[in-house]
C-alpha cells in the first residue's frame, strides 16, 4: 500500500520547529515521521507590517534558528496570528483580556494567518508561503464566554479560542478558507510546498 | 465549573439516531451524554427535490423511526449528502466508482448538505434545519487518488472522501461554511437548535 508520505518521498529527517501539541497532531495526520525542536525567537520582534508578511517572517526566523543546529535536516516551521479588522489579537494576558477578545470576535469575521517556512538542506533554501482563513463567530452570550474562559482553554491561544474545542466548535458559525490553518497548520499548503521542493515521487 | 452541556440543560435522555462513528465523536466533543440507535430507513426514498429539503426529510424520517420506540427521549438525527453541480454523489459502489467520483471533485467546488432533525418529547415536535458548506478540491493527481482509494477510506463515505482523513485533508484547498458539517454533524447549528428548543439555562 502507498501511504501519503510515500508520495512526498522526503529524503532527509524532518524537524517540526514547534512546541505546539496541535501542530504535532496535524503533522502526524499526514503520517510523516518527525521530531520536534523549540525555536526560541522573540515573536514580538518583526519588521514586516502586513499580516501575511509578519507570519512568514516569524516562521522563517524559527526555521533559521533550528537550522543552525540541524543543517542536514528538513525543517518545517510555522507561525499563526489572528487579526480582527487589521488589529493583531495576541494570546490573552489574563481572564479579563480573554473576555474582551472573545467579545470582540462575537458576531464578527476575523482573519487567521499562518506562515510556513521550510528549510531544505539539499538546496540550503527556505521556501515561504502563507494561508489565510476568514472565521466568522456567531453572536456569543456572556454566560457562554465566561464558561469557556473557566475551562482554561482560551488562555494559551491566539485570539483566545480553539476551533477544535467544545466551545470553540459552537462559537464559529462559518469559515472561508483552510480549516487546518485555523487549528494551526494548513495541511494542503504544507503538502503542496513539500511537493514543490521536489520531494514528490512521480515515478 | 460550567461545562457546555450545562448551558444546554437538556432534561431528557438523548439518543443519537446514527451508526456513524464520526457523528458520535462530534457529539462527544460537545460533552452531551447520549446513547445511539440505528434508524433503518431507506435513504434512497425521498419525495423532496432540493438538496436542503432532501437531507431534512431523511433526517426527520430517522428521528421519527427512533421516536416510535423511544417517545420519552430527545432524539437527534442527521443526514449528510454531497452534491456536485446539482448531481447527488453517493457512497462509491466500488473502487472504479470511487476513482470516478474523486476525479469529478478534483479542481472543483461541491456542496455538502446536512439535515438535522430533533424530536422533543416535551412538545412532541420535530425541529428541522440544515447546513450547507462549499468544499473546494485542488487539482488531484492520479497517483494520489489511487493511493487514497487503496487505503479503503473512500468506500464508506458520501463523495468518496473524508476531510478528516490524511488524504482528504490535503485534497481540500478551502471550504466556505461550517467545517463540522463536512465531517457529518454541524455542531454550531445543532447547538443553536437545542438552545431554541428551550433547553438553554439562561438563568
Amino acid at each position: 500500500m502507498i501511504y501519503l508520505p510515500n508520495l512526498l518521498n522526503i529524503k532527509n529527517e524532518v524537524i517540526l520547529a514547534s512546541a505546539s501539541p496541535r501542530r504535532r497532531l496535524l503533522l502526524n495526520l499526514l503520517g510523516i515521521k518527525f521530531t520536534t525542536e523549540i525555536a526560541n525567537i522573540n515573536e514580538d520582534d518583526f519588521v514586516s507590517n502586513e499580516p501575511e508578511k509578519i507570519v512568514m517572517e516569524l516562521a522563517r526566523k524559527k526555521a533559521m534558528e533550528i537550522s543552525k543546529k540541524f543543517s542536514d535536516k528538513t525543517i518545517i516551521a510555522a507561525d499563526t496570528l489572528v487579526f480582527l479588522k487589521g488589529e493583531l489579537l495576541t494570546k490573552p494576558i489574563d481572564k479579563i483580556d480573554a473576555y474582551s477578545i472573545l467579545m470582540k470576535l462575537s458576531d464578527n469575521t476575523h482573519q487567521v494567518y499562518t506562515g510556513i517556512a521550510i528549510y531544505d538542506p539539499n538546496s540550503l533554501d527556505y521556501t515561504l508561503d502563507f494561508e489565510k482563513t476568514d472565521v466568522t463567530f456567531r453572536q456569543l452570550e456572556e454566560n457562554e464566554v465566561l464558561a469557556y474562559i473557566d475551562t482554561g482553554s482560551p488562555m494559551d491561544k491566539a485570539g483566545a479560542y480553539g476551533i477544535q474545542d467544545d466551545f470553540g466548535a459552537v462559537f464559529v458559525s462559518k469559515i472561508n478558507g483552510c480549516y487546518y490553518n485555523v487549528v494551526g497548520l494548513p495541511l494542503t499548503k504544507l503538502y503542496m510546498m513539500l511537493k514543490k521542493i521536489g520531494n514528490l515521487a512521480t515515478n
